[in-house]
């Protein structure tokens, strides 16, 4: 196959997706290598700008031209370099089955049989993979426990800040902005200033993880953690159904336009392993991976032909590559599958069913379980992260909260302390469907028996009837146990249980999910996070239209609704809304108001209380005959 | 002008929203004249159909013929005039200023100046408005209080229990799909089965309402309280951008279909009389309005000019047309607008607004509030309910339960307790803008405060940042404190700050907030409730594909996401899903482990257990070679 013959198609959809915006850098102090990305949204008239969190690395920066033929710039291997404790190594050979079911276009190379090194699946890659040095370890949560503030840390610190230390200054024209309500946490110890210090501690103590592989040195650093902002990952992949490694580059583009904190390529069909190595080497955002999918496809779909040696050699595989995190169904256990009997829907993690088909099979503990030190030992020579899975959580209203995905939680918080013990990171995966009242006890046990390991949930789904509308039905539960403290959230499209998603349900699916990430980082408190909603709320106020849409989450969206209806440019600076016309708008009502007792000079409310004598006296000389009886 | 004349578009979209229904009736044992109309979704194979509540009143019946010229039959003239407390009146003479700005095929009546009676307004209309004969009260809670079961009250009483009556019997096919998860209902009181005493009890305490205009005799007859089925309101009307008639009426239609269970005509525009004439005669649910949008369209849209003489006059025009329900924004107090000058974004309400332009410019009290008994008095003659309307609520997350929104809950809990003295039926309207950790305060200071009359709520959002998505944002607030003992939510439409909805906005609110009602329904343990998420789990389950679009809220969008990635209609009736393809799907795994725990005629759980020994030995005897090593 030629893969330098693929054709990316135009992205200005993409490049214009975000307007008003500036992309600045702000630097470390530690490591002065460190160059954190921010968007700076410019305001109209005199008002500050308001810095958002940027999760496009260099895609997001016009003035650098990313190729996907070339991959993003390793801004990472420096950092990696300086440690001194990896060494390039040979590398697995890309083997046919690596890639499934194979496209016309490559089957000549599995016709052949032949193998080749990685660096001949992607033209861009100049480099070896790497690993640890023999008896070292490179997990960011053993540098941490040795007191070391990495790179990455002093990263991830300023980054979560969005250059808070300043706007929280007096005379910072932010700090009027900066008001917001005192949240309920839960118990999280969110800090008013995120410090590389305190990125450390709570990776030292496993409350949060770094996915950054040392394969994947394009990845710009980001924390999951409860006491950090709210993530949301968003699902991407092939299938049996075609779809092109073009397609799946322009997915994860797509999805971290919108704000896609990390991304899980769940590709299942053609071309597995050339389309995920196109993906990282184009993402800056750590990418996940299910290795049983890719596994199960190399034995020919049948789950009891799964081994250790299969499954091991995936995972060297994918931890080369530079995937981030992994998610592994270690604790889908024997004694637990028999409790899936009674229910509605069984078992509904495609990773859970798999091990569960297999334990029957073989009537043996599973392997995931029973290799599990060897999996550590994988995991920390790459720094991959767990993403212990939930293989048994519930499929349905119905299902929720029994003793078959709570007995598996009991033993992910078990796995959690072993990996901990390799100084490896773990975050736990949670449900699912759950109606709404049961979904704390969730959290509240997550945290109990993980002992705070981050938690990463898929929704939950607070009904099952609105197939076509599982973003939403999933977004009021994804904000309200991220309010509980989950750490990261997985995001579900509108084809959720219908389909694969197209474009368009990815958007809609990132963008549900970034407003309940938002709507649980407000609730919890979290420092500076209710700016943006001042800002934009400001700008309603004064009818500044422009503003208020380059502030929202999807600008182009706003401003096509607002032009649906009042679509003259004038419009947009006109001080009414579309809903009522310039004689009966509420917000120039209220303005009116407030403009006529500010220019009394008084303060505000008594100069609203005068306003409304001499308006009333006014009122009267002027002849008004209508006038209220008593 | 002739209103014979409107031409209607055709409406199949409408009437083929729901396949694989069937409209049945249940009929009253007080009242044999009650028909409660329910739409039973037929399934395939041996299973019992399901019964779910129907909005559409008589356009969901296909063997009725509707025709919008005629309106809906009167079902419930024969149960006011058995009463025989009312009395038919001339009523009051349209005039051309009721309309607003006249479209120029109304232009000439505005021109002659010309009156006349309302049964000129529509063609349909054969009867004289009533009001109550002197000295009577009719409303619902005047019934109640004296121990009265009207058929009101036992159609309700039917419509809420679904027909669980039957299906709750051990010998029910239904009985397998009513298990459900023990709610959490924060001190609500909800029976088993809802029965007319019960409904009466409720109306008598003021605990729940029935809007029902004795004008609107085209209504079937719905309840709004915290310990029935949560309501969702779905907003209408056009604005000074035209929009017609005929649109209007399809808009309710539209709403109805989806689920709405009452409308709120919020029109501003032209024909203001008209369209609610249209909608009124055509509606089968309950139709809310804010008189005072129409009041100030007749002085010119100049908030100084309106009078408590206008207000009245509106109020008496809109009660003798039928509408069921008045936003009355009578807790707007001149002590709490100087309150609002702080705020991020001052008063939203454009009832709240106008009102407090009032106050400015007279200086004097709210006279909505001072003529407030004045008001009682109108409200009783016809039973009309009040929806106290919240002038003052956050149009921010910033300006959230402040004081100005607290100080007038605080009055609408006093207004209350006059209207029940006048028995005058009362709920009250909420926020707005709320983040998630603010909400429930809402909630319980509003129970606490009214003495729990029902709870009306908009929303509420909980972020500001997403214009465009905020049928998202808002349905995560709507669930929650539909939970926490909302009785009806206020749908907010994707185009809410941006413009006025179209049928697709309308439809999306709707769905959005049907999501959340039964969200809040199965959280508060609402006997039944779950029943519908069964089903569809299970259908969904057994690969039942056609049952699980039906049993959605959306059929067609289902099946359409559905047919997107796997268009063969071989595909609905598939064991797999698209998103897995045949070989790799978790259902199927799950099902083929279970027909196989099954087939061995044990009971479940150690059926799979002996099925997994079983299933070992067959393996190893087929020569298997992949073995986990210990």
């Amino acid at each position: 196959m030629s893969t330098s013959r693929l054709e990316f198609k135009d992205s200005t959809h993409l490049d214009n997706a975000l307007p008003a915006s500036t992309r600045i850098y702000v630097s470390g102090k530690l490591h002065p290598s460190v160059r954190v990305p921010l968007r700076e949204i410019t305001i109209s008239g005199n008002n500050a700008p308001i810095r958002v969190y940027d999760t496009r690395g260099p895609w997001g920066d016009p003035k650098f031209l990313c190729d996907p033929r070339q991959g993003l710039p390793a801004i990472r291997t420096p950092w990696i370099s300086d440690r001194g404790d990896t060494v390039a190594i040979e590398g697995r050979a890309v083997r046919p089955e690596d890639n499934g079911y194979l496209t016309f276009q490559h089957a000549n190379l599995a016709a052949q049989g032949e193998t080749r090194t990685r660096l001949e699946s992607f033209p861009g890659l100049k480099r070896q993979p790497r690993r640890s040095a023999t008896g070292r370890s490179v997990s960011q949560m053993y540098y941490a426990k040795q007191g070391i503030i990495t790179p990455e840390m002093e990263y991830i610190a300023i980054r979560e800040n969005l250059g808070r230390e300043q706007a929280f200054k007096p005379e910072s024209k932010r700090a009027s902005l900066l008001f917001q309500h005192r949240g309920e946490s839960f118990g999280s110890a969110i800090p008013d200033f995120i410090t590389p210090e305190f990125v450390r501690d709570e990776i030292a103590r496993g409350r949060a993880i770094i996915p950054a592989n040392i394969n994947h040195p394009e990845l710009e650093p980001m924390i999951i953690g409860r006491n950090f902002l709210v993530k949301i990952n968003a699902n991407i992949g092939n299938s049996a159904v075609s779809s092109s490694i073009e397609e799946e580059v322009e997915k994860m583009r797509w999805s971290i336009t919108w704000g896609g904190d990390t991304v899980m390529d769940l590709s299942t069909g053609r071309n597995i392993h050339e389309t995920r190595e196109w993906i990282l080497r184009n993402s800056p955002v750590p990418i996940g991976t299910v290795p049983i999918y890719q596994a199960l496809e190399k034995c020919g779909g049948k789950p009891e032909e799964l081994t250790w040696e299969l499954y091991r050699d995936t995972l060297i595989e994918q931890a080369e590559q530079g995937v981030d995190y992994f998610t592994i169904h270690a604790g889908v256990l024997l004694r637990y599958i028999p409790w899936t009997a009674k229910r509605r829907t069984g078992i509904v993690s495609r990773g859970g069913s798999i091990l569960a088909k297999w334990c029957l099979a073989h009537h043996q503990e599973n392997f995931l379980y029973t290799h599990f030190e060897e999996i550590c030992e994988i995991m920390k020579a790459y720094d991959v992260s767990f993403s212990l899975g939930d293989g048994l959580r519930p499929g349905s209203i119905a299902d929720a909260n029994d003793d078959a995905q709570f007995g598996e939680l009991e033993t992910l918080g078990e796995l959690t302390q072993v990996a901990w013990k390799h100084d490896v990171q773990v975050m736990i995966e949670g449900p699912g469907h759950v109606p709404m009242h049961l979904i704390k006890e969730n959290m509240d046990l997550q945290l109990k028996l993980t002992k705070e390991a981050p938690f990463y949930t898929l929704g939950p789904l607070t009904t099952d009837i609105a197939p076509g509308y599982d973003h939403i039905t999933s977004a009021i539960g994804a904000a309200m146990i991220g309010w509980y403290g989950t750490a990261m959230l997985c995001y579900v499209t509108p084809k959720e249980h219908l389909g694969l998603p197209n474009a368009k349900d990815v958007k809609d699916g990132v963008i549900a999910y970034k407003i309940a990430a938002h709507a649980a980082d407000l609730a919890k408190g979290h420092p500076g996070a209710q700016e943006r909603d001042n800002a934009l709320s400001q700008a309603r106020f004064e009818f500044r239209w422009q503003d208020q849409f380059n502030l929202s989450l999807d600008p182009t969206t706003a401003k096509d609704f607002h032009d649906e209806t009042l679509p003259q440019d004038g419009a947009k600076v006109a001080h009414f809304c579309s809903m009522c016309g310039p004689q009966f708008c509420s917000m120039k009502i209220t303005q009116d108001v407030r403009d006529y007792a500010e220019s009394l000079g008084l303060d505000e409310e008594s100069a609203m209380k005068k306003g409304m004598e001499e308006k009333s006296d006014e009122f009267k000389k002027a002849g008004a005959e209508i006038y209220v009886k008593q």
